[in-house]
């Protein structure tokens, strides 16, 4: 695998390399870590990567390791670049023949998002977008549970997404706190695009509502606020969902809810019963029915489906976190890889990883959310 | 006190009644308990009511009552029917004297709540409209902290009522459910209004809102749906929110979440902090810091305000929990009333009720929320 | 029902009148609220007790009371002194035909509590002693599931009963704490008996292993500590625990876990599955299984023993506590004393509460764990 | 880094190698990773190990390390094989001048223990023993909080420790139960030693207890079990426990409680305050206030010492847990491996890893408490 990103300062990079090094299925051979071809240096000889292999771009990396003989070269090309260096470096990495995962979103904006959908459908190459929370075996429990039916027709569909770290202005010049960094891309939008939080966290809530319920978003109506003075894009918003099958919800993502981690959480409801994951406490699932006790499904039990048993590294009792989720995005695409090149079968369990077209939905999502929020129209078709 | 309404097979008059007593404050010496003289008198017989003070009517009772010496006729009037009969017996309470505390919703609708509230203020009479969660000790240290400052100027509002019992059709008439009759006149529009579960719970959400943030709700904006096919009034709803002071949110009301008991959460976000509360959990309060671990605050403590102390029974670690919280109200209404009678002054602590302005509020936002529900129009002016 | 203690200033008298006036079984009419008459007449005046039948000791009240009409004197007698003065006023109840409702423990010492006990056996009247944690819902169900036998033969029994209040020497004659009364008593021997945190909660956690297990405790092996300086009896100790069926596990007690409530909780485990309760989340029953997933069960709903429901008032998701367990307590032997006064059965249900047994069981736990903290043998038999 | 043990259906080794490779500090260049020649190459051509540094034996890796250059031999040693064969690889590495670390217990039995503390002592060689629960972030921080005395002088440790998953007898050489292979060397004497859960999981139990309380027991009274019929070694105990400061408390282990996973809880209380940590929640830690709310410390907060911080990896909210608690330990390790190396000086919080004294109080316990199971004397030293 090579890596286009990830250099010094980034915090997703060293969650991608990770995540990719954990079940020993990827090896890391080279990297374009950064455009600045002396930070790449720096990174590449601190990760071990043998000199001739990092480069000052991806361009040159691509160019060069298609030079190597096939069985030298890379075969995956893992982007963990901002939102507006995703489209070149993807567009360029499958016409070349290489698979990729991608960090979310898929591009800067839905046209991007919809030419990279052909590109990556034309090649024929296998593609990742890493929305790390379907990555999570209970979340995948999850999804199997409403498929079974046993939870009936689905109703209703919550998605909670608050954060606080956004709760005041980090990406001042003048600030000096630890996520100054990370704040200041996030909320440019040359960098980020149209969308603040909605972009950054709330296309995970999106991929989460539809990935868990089996179902499609149909129509929206958004409340998108900017609420800490100063910012230049949205940094919390609710958006009222109605789905395919006549189900409804909400989702809401915001990123100045004081106090607040990382509290994603989704609550799905069927006419038998509803289901409860919260991140913060990844290993659980909790089942409700209408007439019985409510159930508490826990990650390395010999109860689960063999999605969430598959997707699991260590006994009952023994909680993985965000790390393994993310493994097992990498673990899951590199079983695909190697089975494609093998001529042999992908498992359903393999398969069960977001793709391009998770990343086309999401930026409709981002798209028609913004315009809802600007809209006085209630409802707007996605 | 007397009581109207309450007879055999109805819900709330019981608690009303197990409140009302908990604390030696109140008497009730009194009853009209059902429109059915026969069953008026069964339940007064069971209640140890003299059988020359229970009434056939509340008609009666009033006009009895007004007969005897003032030191031995009921000072205050419990009325415990169902929506639809509120308004007559309330306004004849409130116009012969008698301190009325009512089961909420005020009214059958907005123009009788009106008439209420010019009634009640004229009257110059204690009044008390028991949304029981405002009752509980550590909703008042809630409300306490926001007014404080602590957290800041509150930026979001997010309340969560999800129910089950509603599930299925229990009002059918053929139904053996132990819920129907409960079922029946909460689905009934003409018992109910014009609202299902936004008057039931709704209004407690929106009370519980306005009451913890110290905030007005402006602006909504509506889903209303009826699940449940055959069902006459809505049993599912979100509502968003804008506040008074820029401040935004939500509250859904929902009766078809299976498995889901009566599961009320508030949480408010400032600049500083946020706090989060939930009923099932109710001698807790959680409060989140942006930058130092947040804090559990435990009914029954000494570093609480005067608020949650005057509203607790118990040691800490002692639970009190729904009738507690309903005993507050009556005990609070109880205090105010001897103090009126005594010509003193009531404490800030016991004058801290529902009234009848959190009765308009309440059937106001069921007026618009079911116009917005309607409409095509994004937001809609409170 | 006449009360002897209980007046100004005492916490449990004022609990046993709310608990008993609950449910409208049963009618305080009588009291000796202190042995200082003036104590005694005033609080009677704020109970609102008729003058002439507040007394100024429990001899004398016994004595009016033989000699009023059998249809208009109490029936039963609350007793709610500190444990030295138990012996006495129950005897005299007892023996002059009036039906007991003690708090626990059952005597000062174990001399006493068999003395008590012959008296009661003799008696043929009916007794109950305030084990309150066997009053709440969740707790009879757990009783209730371990006789069925689902979770198989039980294993492994752990009560944990921390508490914190007495970390500090509250009971120092120049502190102004406010719970220094409760603190004086508790830690006198003179008042209490020979133990301190074993005898006030200890004895709670013992009653609470046997009721829930249906087990005997047959052998102890007891770590018992003063931890704070200059106090005179024990406030923290671990008993290890052997049971009649061969299983084994412990209880402790501690008074000096600064930082925790009132933190009482059971375990129990079985050849199938597990247990477990938790008084500070009172509503709520965890069974966990060997191989399926934890079930929760909760009070209120329909899935649930005749047990747990008869000891509810109100629909799930409402919670109930501490008054309404101790009110379930005076209600089963309300409906006792009834059944017996008509002549009638008293259903399995009523006769559910702790009695003169469990007192003596309880008061040959303190001297026997007493005894073992002393010695350097390792097991003793209880 | 080279491998002894940890090949074809080992569950240990597996957590090993993702746990040394996490941070990207040490690479796996060699292994002997089974006494089955056949089975060492398989697993080495698994793990992509050049063939010719997978090894028949330990004896033969050593050997043959030894015979190269010193910049491409090995360092460090991983030893992950049953615990009778602790001493024999663990002697031979660290005479041959490697690091060593090894997965806990120390030896199989105390004598063993301590030749290797002698060997490892004239070595100057590190040594680290994984006693994994002190590689979390928040057990971490619980030490700090009490080394800085916030929470006064320590009176009480309990430490739970259940499993359930030994409930039935997987060990029968019937059984087809897929833990029947890890059930079958841990119950057998010949491979495990004289303890069974006591040395399994009561050693992890204890090491937490000293670690956290920084304290350290001075004598025990031990109640031990073998609860499943036909059973070998203990599965089941719990020991009272002495501190060297006066403090008092417990440790529980067992694996018969059907129904738990891996539940390990440390309550630490002082004289202003306690804290509790539960493995399952592993990034929350609790810490309760004699006189103020209780306090949630959160992994990844900037409220953290630097012994939390410097162990976590993502940002708050987002959960770390068993796999990068084993990391931290390697990661800790190699460090203190390359600070040695480079003739640097080691941080605090990388010197932060159990050793070999730890070992040898383990070992010191599991002895001790067998002793104490069998004597009829109370207490006995440690």
């Amino acid at each position: 695998m090579g890596m286009i990103g990830g250099g010094p300062g980034a915090f997703i990079g060293g969650v991608h390399r990770i995540a990719a090094g954990m079940d020993g299925e990827i090896e890391l051979v080279c990297g374009a870590f950064s455009s600045d071809p002396e930070k790449s240096k720096q990174a590449g000889q601190q990760l071990n990567i043998p000199p001739n292999r990092v480069y000052g771009s991806y361009k040159e990396m691509i160019r060069s390791e298609n030079s190597l003989p096939e069985n030298e070269r890379m075969d995956i090309v893992s982007i963990v670049t901002p939102n507006h260096v995703h489209y070149e470096p993807t567009k360029l990495a499958l016409e070349n023949g290489y698979h990729v995962i991608l960090d979310k979103p898929l591009a800067f904006d839905l046209k991007e998002a919809k030419q990279l959908q052909e590109i990556a459908k034309k090649s024929q190459l296998l593609f990742c977008l890493t929305h790390t929370y379907t990555g999570y075996p209970m979340v995948k429990e999850a999804r199997q549970l409403v498929l079974s039916g046993k939870l009936g027709k689905i109703r209703k569909v919550y998605v909670d997404y608050p954060q606080g770290w956004l709760t005041n202005l980090l990406e001042d010049p003048e600030s000096t706190h630890h996520s100054h960094k990370q704040a200041t891309w996030r909320t440019d939008p040359a960098q980020s695009g149209i969308a603040g939080a909605i972009g950054d966290i709330g296309t995970h809530a999106f991929n989460l509502a539809e990935y868990v319920s089996g179902l499609s978003v149909t129509r929206i109506c958004a409340d998108i606020n900017t609420v800490v003075a100063g910012r230049k894009l949205d940094d919390d918003g609710t958006v009222l969902l109605k789905f395919n099958n006549g189900a409804s919800g909400f989702l809401y993502s915001t990123q100045i809810a004081a106090g607040e981690e990382n509290n994603t959480r989704i609550r799905v409801y069927g006419e038998k019963g509803g289901l409860e994951w919260q991140q913060e406490d990844a290993n659980t699932l909790t089942v409700k029915w209408l007439d019985k006790p409510a159930e508490i499904y826990r990650t390395g039990n010999i109860y689960l489906t063999s999605f969430a048993k598959h997707n699991t590294r260590v006994p009952s009792g023994h909680p993985e976190g965000y790390l393994e989720a993310f493994a097992n995005l990498y673990r899951n695409f590199a079983l695909c890889v190697k089975a494609k090149m093998n001529g042999t079968e992908a498992q359903p369990e393999w398969l069960d990883f977001p793709g391009v077209e998770d990343g086309v939905r999401g930026m409709t999502f981002v798209e028609k959310v913004i315009e809802s929020g600007k809209s006085d129209q209630k409802w707007i078709d996605l």
